[in-house]
């Protein structure tokens, strides 16, 4: 054995990636989003990928954090998370989340969210120098190919005039039809065959009327509501009772455990959180409470992979299901998803992805979305190769940027089309 | 890479190791113990050990699966746990544990306790392969050290006149002043600080007596008892009262999880167990009730080094702390247990190993204990070689032996010495 898997270099890379018009609870994506791609290399050139959250103060986070790797074993990702990085609490507390659309800030979930794409392309790293995929390293697959869900969006048909913008040929999507439509390509397009609207943007009877539709135009396809948290315990109550019989789960109907556990006790509808069950600490008493019976994991902000195989051993101990969420992300992280989906056996919900809605992306190949589904790769690694050109472009993009989109807000994305626009105060019906 | 990590053969060797004559509630060790001794071969000829329980129920599961594994990768140990191994549900309900002392018995704790034997043997296997020690393989070890605490036992000074066996140099603890004796021989021998005494075979007021008396003599070191459910919850709050100023915590003074919560609410004194937290269907009830506020792990009947630490996970999200117990075990299983340990972050308390007993092992070079700890291999997988004429020769005993001692059973073997003995109905106190 001549290999060398010391860590003899770190790169980020903060890109800027065109995003289409969805709308949510908090106001509408921003034209371009910021994301930042981790480059793990090894002593013997081996390089591995990482992706995550692009803000400023992930940022501030990472580049001291990637400093401090070289000459550290690639191997040693228990070691990351023991690391201080000396997060400023306070200057954490109460901040407004990038998207604030993934619970309560705190220190330490901002802390596991830029850990997470190092552990990430250290994992990555390994597979390739020891020619093995990141599934093998965690244990290996238990299925060859992960399902996902189609993301529904209430969307514009384009971002606000006289804003730079990449174009979207998804048209708008604001009303059933609309959405009704929207799903139709991501069939035709995809093979979905399970369907997720983010709500929360138009009163609760418009988005009923939206999943009724979704529920005559596709019969017997499991569908989901997701309005993050904008509805009050009675509202989540009535909308449950009015689209029990055809939803699959309901997703953060209302904010926080003790809500969602009137809510939980009051309807047969199973309750799924990517809000109120965000971090470990939060476990304990959302379980207890019964307040929640799907966990949507999403690795980033868990702290990665092997923590998402945690957290779902956790799950299935306390008799929760197990699916994934997703902001928006690139290829790197959808393959991340995909490997680390592979390897858990009580995932039996098709895992979300905004990835369709990524126009651009930093890879050689994008992956393909077949009958819904991503194939798991068996090639070394996470499978997937960076094109360095439009990385190269899409840093130039961050780098040429005044600021602007360097830090995704929803609200203020919302408040160029429509001045007077405030994140609402939730409930928010 | 030309390595190929297929399974091309498994060998199971069952053996016969010498065992002291271990007073416990159940009765006394055998002179003999079984264990099953599994080597997992990759078609480049590299091996793996693992070791677990050698009594027949564990044969006869172990050996279809072993026939089973060549052609699988030695890298897919999530797939063993999908293995459908056809547990007799009926055969084992009800039956009586070998040793009696982990619990209730149930198809799930069998098959994963013979599962664990080919996972560590497969972790072993990959480490080799990879030329990767099975720590880096979980991560990395977060510590260089693992720190065990010395197992104190009352013992006789030999096994029954007559009967076949090996001779033990530790002398009777039968008394406070044998058990402060036995102590300080294990001080000596390998440097422990802390103690732990098995109880559950005197009266509480002899056991508390010798706890006392081993605070007398080790002042300010971590003190454990553990009568393996001997108590009432009467019974164990009154022993939880009278030492509650020297204990580090009570493991298992009374049975189940109810008895249990009942004598944790009654009680600051920590309680530890390994025998109503002892599969994950478990845990959910006993975390729930605050029953437990520290879980003593065993690799061998969760599932492996994996599980063990998904376990501390868990464990770590409820606030409960983690720690591991030990049966009758040799070298491979030390070191198995070293590996996953040095990966816990949570891991607070030192771990419980019968191995200083064993005074024969399969490994050409014993692990040694040093100031009460044993030094985390950095070598390729386990780290241990085996010494196959030893090997050979435990086997020749199992193979000679009239079937007497293939099955622990440590009422039997009190029944050789008292033979109206009976196991006892608990709580016996
Ligand atoms: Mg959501
Ligand atoms: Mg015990």
């Amino acid at each position: 054995m001549t290999r060398d898997l010391t860590i003899a270099e770190v790169r980020l890379t903060p890109i800027l990636v065109a995003d289409a018009p969805l709308l949510n609870t908090q106001g509408v994506h921003q034209p371009y989003t910021p994301r930042l791609i981790v480059e793990v290399v090894t002593a013997d050139g081996i390089t591995g990928f990482g992706e995550t959250y692009g803000d400023t103060k992930y940022l501030e986070l990472a580049r001291p954090l990637a400093e401090r790797l070289p000459g550290r074993s690639v191997m040693d990702v228990n070691g990351l998370f023991s690391l201080d990085l000396a997060v400023d609490e306070d200057r954490i507390r109460g901040a407004v989340d990038a998207g604030g659309l993934r619970g309560v800030q705190s220190a330490d979930k901002l802390r596991l969210s830029v850990l997470s794409a190092f552990e990430v392309a250290c994992l990555d790293a390994q597979g390739r120098a020891l020619g093995l995929p990141v599934h093998a390293l965690l244990g290996g697959r238990v299925r060859d190919v992960v399902e996902y869900s189609a993301y529904l969006f209430y969307k514009w048909a384009g971002h606000p005039e006289g804003v730079p913008a990449e174009p979207d040929d998804w048209g708008a999507a604001l009303d059933p039809a609309g959405v009704v439509a929207q799903a139709r390509q991501f069939k035709e397009r995809y093979g979905f065959t399970s369907f997720k609207l983010k709500g929360g943007v138009f009163p609760p009877e418009e988005e009923i009327a939206a999943v009724r539709a979704l529920a005559e135009a596709f019969p017997g396809h499991p569908l989901r509501l997701d309005p993050n948290g904008a509805w009050s315990v009675e509202t989540s109550l009535k909308v449950a009772k009015e689209l029990g019989d055809v939803l699959e789960y309901l997703e953060d109907p209302t904010l926080g455990t003790p809500a969602m556990a009137e809510v939980s006790a009051g309807t047969d509808v199973p309750l799924a959180t990517n809000m109120c069950v965000t971090t470990f600490g939060e476990i304990k008493e959302a379980f207890t409470e019964d307040a929640v019976q799907v966990v949507l994991s999403d690795h980033h902000y868990w702290g990665g992979l092997r923590n998402t195989r945690h957290l779902a051993a956790i799950c299935d101990v306390f008799g929760v299901g197990v699916s994934m969420h997703s902001n928006t992300h690139l290829g790197i992280s959808l393959a991340a998803m995909t490997q680390v989906a592979s390897t858990v056996p009580n995932l039996h919900h098709a895992c979300d992805s905004h990835y369709p809605w990524q126009s651009e992306d930093v890879l050689t190949e994008r992956l393909a979305f077949t009958d819904g589904r991503v194939a798991v790769s068996d090639a070394p690694g996470l499978g997937v190769e960076l094109d360095r050109d439009e990385l190269a472009r899409l840093h130039r993009r961050w780098a040429e940027d005044d600021g602007t989109m360097r830090e995704r807000d929803d609200a203020a994305a919302m408040r160029v089309a429509e001045p007077e626009w405030r994140t609402p105060v939730m409930p928010r019906w």
